[in-house]
């Protein structure tokens, strides 16, 4: 399998060189003296972590899979000893509030280890990370009580937690979900119904799961307005913090899946379970829209993770296979065959990795300064501009970097021919784990109708305009950067055009709410492509700076501005085709009656 | 699992309405008197075998995979049963000639049940698939007595047959292949080297395998001039065709892969396994080039089977899956939601499976008649052409019907949402299994290269012209037909920007060559949506006129006519952004020094 380094320099160029982080934690509340010494050593120790526990295991994670008998998961050797091994480190409480236990950082430090993680071992990645989204809902949501029990164990990672949303018939649509909250009465309620695609949901990490639960109160209104969210312990809990009796949910089954085969999906059986309302009855879901970005944007790194890890893999393969000889001659004359490196489309499938895993890295890790400054910044007003940025961000992310990093999981197991269809390799395992991530945290379909009939259109592309106008002004502020003017022309345009497409499909949705739909991937895609471009134009100003001033390690420089201006000639050229199939409208699509999609002679 | 229909009626509509396959009959040497109705019964029976005993054992393969004990291979249960019954029903020989035990019908007819085949169940339809390699290659090359030995047995499905090609070290690159064959005495050869990735190169389905291994004799140049082929039987052969002892030709292992896993891959080793040259001496490879084209196209099915399972699977799915309301308002105010198909955005996943299998079905069936000229042909000219033709266009077709195969394939893993990521769907089998398409039989690139290089720049396009020619007819004799002229004015749009292209590529690589391989993946995919557009057109037209008639069947023919459109507004501009991301040149690919690729600390 290929070997897991992290891409630490270029970690250390995007916080420290593109988005300058030292300057960025002197707004935030409680972390203003944090300095770039101590996020590198925290960045380098989780590196060790993530290289020398989590990768080694990551190949015999996927062949050995999950075990399950008796309503009881077993995790695949050594999963559950990385596990200790990160409880020991502190890592769990790395960015969690001070006053419940944690260390406070920034999430944005806590990103950086999230990406290793993820690259390292995506599904061992997954059971800390689902206790995220519990650990969430309980700083926000609630009580003192419920904090004291449930939040402090979660950031010591003594327990952990999982979201339990979906059921059977509905995921997408959780309007219509059915698991029932009927009051006992000791104010606690008996949770009862089935819950699907549970990840880590049962496991043998830790001797207690925290889940957050939806369910429906008796007299609760039909949809999504009638959802409230309960805190549902595998174990009781005594008043003293003690474990008591088993509670009411039990793990059913587990599935069998194309990849992230580690990490356990459970179906979990809840049997008059007790429960605890958090929140505001049937304000549920609205409860929930506080972490969902978070865990979006955690989505979006499964994407950045298999890029970087495809890439690494490719690359390494790329310059040891030898196969024919270059078109324009001999480049290894001394060898039976050039390194398939020499050959161009075998760069071309490098540099598109390469393109997606540093753009994605430069968009997560911009994304998590401004989930800073929404939950530490100390200006108010910079914490609404944060916040609105991440929901317009958010769901191009979350789908842009998932479908760009199943393409590059593809182009690492493309490199290497056969090879990357067998599994010793490693190279489809990525392709297998990543293909989940288009999937979960909504599809990129449901992403598509957030961003662009949530975010743009019901903001009348107020959401749109405060992006496009912080690109503007880089291009304007650098329209005289003679040495990377042909990056710079190419972002104003493609930003301008972005307004102008999102007009014209503006004002076809006002005859038609169905063009929304028609165009919102296509959207969605020539979105991304177009955020890529600023980052990578940022990344490019900075590189070429960094020339200027002589600072040094000119191959490290260059290779961004190669890397930039291949990504511009020859993957932002998208965005326009995307462009192209909006204009091709909504008929093409709606006209074909259901009953003729297939003929089939019966 | 998606149950597998197979879909007789577009099979009728391409092979009769469009392709005329009676009149086609009609010049082929002993088939001139074939007529629709023998045809249809063939199929029909067809694919009532695949339907009822291939497509119920292809989930249960994909679990249970192949066995491997002390170098015996065994297949899934049901498998060595399903052809037994191939072979009872005569399958095995239907195009094969008739002077060798065969049924002597065109290939045209063979390829509509590799296609039903393999969409009920690719891996099992790889062993008697690899055998046709052999088969094709005994027929061309082999002396009379090595044809009644080894080709007959083969005809009969008593025997199968493999094609060892691929070393560990060489693929692609097969000039640097090493397994040797010395003389004996009695006229044969002692084959001793490591083959790998030998589909069916050892299974429980027959008494004796015969391969076709490609080694260098003592005295052989280097390179691809230096080649030679040899059969080597699994068990030696008595001279009244009885089977003698076991020959030196043993499997070492299988491979565990990300897919079709109930085909075995295997690693045979040759330890001075009695082999027969066959052909002349150092000419292998050329000798391999005549069938090469016919298993390129075999496996351009797999990408065809893709599309057709995964939009029969996800189609189904769409239909009944219930998921929020239409932006327009309810359409199905019964019930709790509306299923997923009122969707645009759903619609878009399936009518580019729908686009991509039909148009995959009309270009399979299209090269199917060339290829039947060339074996059958009774006009010399005619034959040549039709040669040149496939030769022009089988790259084209194998790498073009894969990629979009596999984009079906996630599309139709991408309609079930996360229950697309479970493997009892089958949605996530149809990925992984034909993930091995782009890859084998000639990576995508490497089509590309014999596309862009050799087809068309080596001929200073003339074969190119061969077909553009032939689109460019039919655009004129279209032109005035109003119902379909957007489509034949877009078509002819496209079809002149495809010589530009090929001129612009054609200047830019007399100064470079390797402008050819920076252009190639991208010129291949331009060059294969502008085919897939001629092939719609001529549907489109054919269906237009039905309707014009009143044949009735006006869904069908409606359908026809909108898949079309789709095709030409939402997938054709796709072919504009390859052309721009050829346009973006070379040097981006080949600046950056092969050390700046990556930079990690040590």
């Amino acid at each position: 399998m290929p070997d897991y380094k992290a891409p630490l320099r270029d970690i250390q160029f995007v916080m420290h060189e593109v988005l300058d982080a030292e300057e960025h934690y002197k707004v935030l509340r409680g972390n203003d003296d944090v300095n770039r010494e101590l996020v590198d050593a925290i960045i380098e120790e989780g590196a060790k972590f993530c290289q020398n526990e989590l990768a080694p295991i990551n190949r015999s994670g996927d062949e050995e899979g999950c075990g399950f008998e008796d309503g009881v998961v077993t995790t695949p050797a050594g999963f559950k000893e990385a596990y200790q091994k990160y409880v020991e480190g502190g890592w769990p409480s790395l960015a969690a509030p001070e006053d419940q236990g944690g260390q406070g950082l920034p999430n944005s430090i806590g990103i950086v280890m999230s990406e290793m993680m993820g690259t390292a071992n995506w599904s061992w990645g997954m059971y800390p990370g689902l206790s995220h989204g519990a650990l969430k809902t309980l700083e926000e949501h609630g009580t003192d009580e419920q904090k004291e029990t449930y939040l402090k164990p979660l950031i010591s990672g003594e327990w952990t937690g999982t979201m339990c949303l979906t059921e059977p018939h509905c995921g997408t649509d959780l309007g219509i979900l059915r698991t029932k909250a009927e009051p006992n009465a000791d104010g606690s309620y008996a949770i009862t119904g089935t819950k699907i695609f549970i990840s880590a949901g049962d496991h043998d990490f830790v001797d207690n799961i925290v889940h957050i639960v939806l369910a429906r109160l008796p007299d609760a209104p039909k949809g999504t307005k009638g959802i409230s969210l309960f805190i549902v312990p595998k174990v009781n809990v005594n008043d003293d913090g003690s474990l008591a009796d088993r509670n009411g949910v039990v793990c059913g089954s587990i599935e069998h899946k194309m990849g992230i085969k580690a990490s356990a999906t459970c179906v979990m059986n809840f049997e008059g379970a007790k429960g605890y309302l958090i929140g505001p009855p049937n304000r549920g879901l609205n409860c929930m829209f506080t972490f969902m970005n978070t865990a979006r944007v955690g989505t979006a790194l499964q994407g950045l993770a298999a890029s970087e890890g495809s890439f690494q893999g490719a690359l390494t393969y790329a310059k040891e296979r030898l196969a024919m000889r270059a078109l324009s001659g001999p480049k290894a004359p001394e060898k039976e065959a050039d390194p398939i490196i020499v050959h161009p489309d075998v760069r071309r499938m490098l540099l598109t990795q390469k393109a997606f895993a540093e753009g994605g890295r430069a968009m997560a890790y911009y994304l998590a300064q401004h989930s800073d400054i929404v939950e530490q910044g100390s200006d108010e007003e910079a914490r609404k501009a944060s916040d609105e940025m991440m929901a317009f961000l958010t769901p191009i992310a979350k789908a842009f970097m998932t479908e760009t990093g199943l393409e590059a999981a593809n182009n690492g197991v493309q490199v290497f021919g056969g090879h990357g269809f067998i599994r010793e390799w490693g190279m489809e395992q990525i392709v297998r784990d990543t293909r989940i991530a288009t999937l979960y945290e909504g599809t990129t379909g449901v992403q598509a109708l957030d961003l662009l009939g949530r975010k743009v259109m019901l903001t009348q592309g107020r959401l749109l305009k405060l992006f496009t106008k912080e690109v503007h002004k880089f291009c304007v502020q650098n329209e005289g950067n003679e040495a990377i003017k042909d990056l710079v022309d190419t972002l104003a345009s493609y930003n301008k055009d972005w307004g102008d497409l999102t007009t014209q499909i503006g004002m076809k949705a006002m005859q038609n709410q169905e063009e929304i739909g028609a165009a919102s991937v296509d959207y969605l895609m020539y979105s991304g492509y177009v955020c890529f471009a600023y980052f990578w134009a940022l990344m490019a100003k900075v590189a070429q700076q960094k020339l200027d001033e002589g600072a040094g390690e000119e191959g490290f420089y260059k290779a961004k501005l190669q890397t930039a201006r291949f990504y511009f000639k020859r993957l932002l050229p998208r965005a326009k085709m995307h462009a192209e199939c909006i204009a091709g409208g909504l008929d093409v699509l709606m006209d074909m009656e259901e009953e003729n999609f297939a003929f089939y002679v019966e």
